[in-house]
């Protein structure tokens, strides 16, 4: 009894993170039923999001002139201290902690079996490549900042063989408690990670 | 860090019917990194949606050339049997269950404290203009299809009110235990409904 346009819309909206078939056409429904201002301030705003481009060295999206990102181009970040983010919310998240000065590299989301896809692959290629101007053609630090779900893992792994002699350190995320954990409710990976690196 | 633009997608996704902020941003931030002719085919079928109409008697978007939808243009349909029914939605599902030949009138979403907005008043109002030209100047019955919430209620009784003697009989759908329903774990108020209601 709909429309095709309203299933049409629908069909395109559920190919976003997190929006199911039936929230999709409620959500087609709702904007129907909207003035049209509203439909063209919302197409309008996606329009706007072409015109974006990501980091030629980071790969955040941003709207510069030039093909680095602010981060990217600010003097005063760590140029030889790299983190390695899967998802640009994770670079935000990491950002807004104001614990960390360096650059990023973001790699996309991961693949559940760990392999890196050849996209991945050519961002860290690019990486490797950067790092040879600087001195010893090495990193101080790489950071492999990835959450530390099982199939994240292995990508990590195969990140730092991939990295190897590419920088002084290459380190992962500190693992622990998070605050505001409760000991009885932890999983034994957690304790276990937390007794180890006890400081 | 993020460009403005993304901000501004997510602020206007946000306004969408179960899309909170976090799940805006995630949202836009994967458009950003979509080809363009995602994002095209997106705001494409977000404006196609701007050509779309109410039906001029029950008020579901339908793109016809006439001002009536297929349901009220089929003449297959009974005329003098409406429902009453907050959302397009629930029309879809009773539509879906093929058990009900007659037209409908969606009233739109319901306030909370059971007033009806002028919008609902015109709607009402315009369905009372046209049972003037139906024998007697009466519908053989309104069914008054409101999903039995607490708040429902007194938006039901408001409506019973004010289509008194518009119809033979104005009934709301029947109450008790849904199919597939444990009696161990129903309410009082379902129980209560489907002893008084029992067949």
């Amino acid at each position: 009894m709909l429309p095709e346009s309203i299933k049409q819309l629908a069909a395109r909206l559920s190919n976003l993170p997190g929006i199911g078939p039936r929230q999709a056409i409620r959500i087609a429904i709702y904007i129907s039923q909207k003035e049209s201002s509203f439909i063209d301030d919302l197409a309008g705003s996606l329009q706007e999001i072409s015109n974006l481009k990501n980091c030629s060295d980071c790969f955040l999206p941003h709207a510069n002139q030039s093909s680095r990102c602010r981060i990217c181009s600010d003097p005063k970040r760590t140029t030889d201290l790299i983190a390695i983010v899967e998802k640009i919310t994770d670079l935000l998240s990491i950002e807004q902690s104001q614990a960390y000065s360096g650059r990023y590299l973001v790699l996309g989301d991961l693949k559940k079996d760990g392999e890196l896809t050849p996209e991945q692959e050519k961002r860290i290629g690019q990486l490797i490549t950067q790092l040879t101007s600087l001195p010893n053609s090495q990193a101080e630090e790489i950071i492999i900042a990835l959450s530390p779900t099982n199939h994240t893992q292995i990508s990590a792994d195969k990140l730092e063989q991939r990295l190897r002699g590419k920088a002084k350190k290459i380190t992962r995320l500190g693992r622990g408690l998070p605050t505001g954990a409760d000991i009885e409710f932890s999983d034994d990976e957690t304790l276990k990670n937390s007794l180890k690196n006890r400081s």
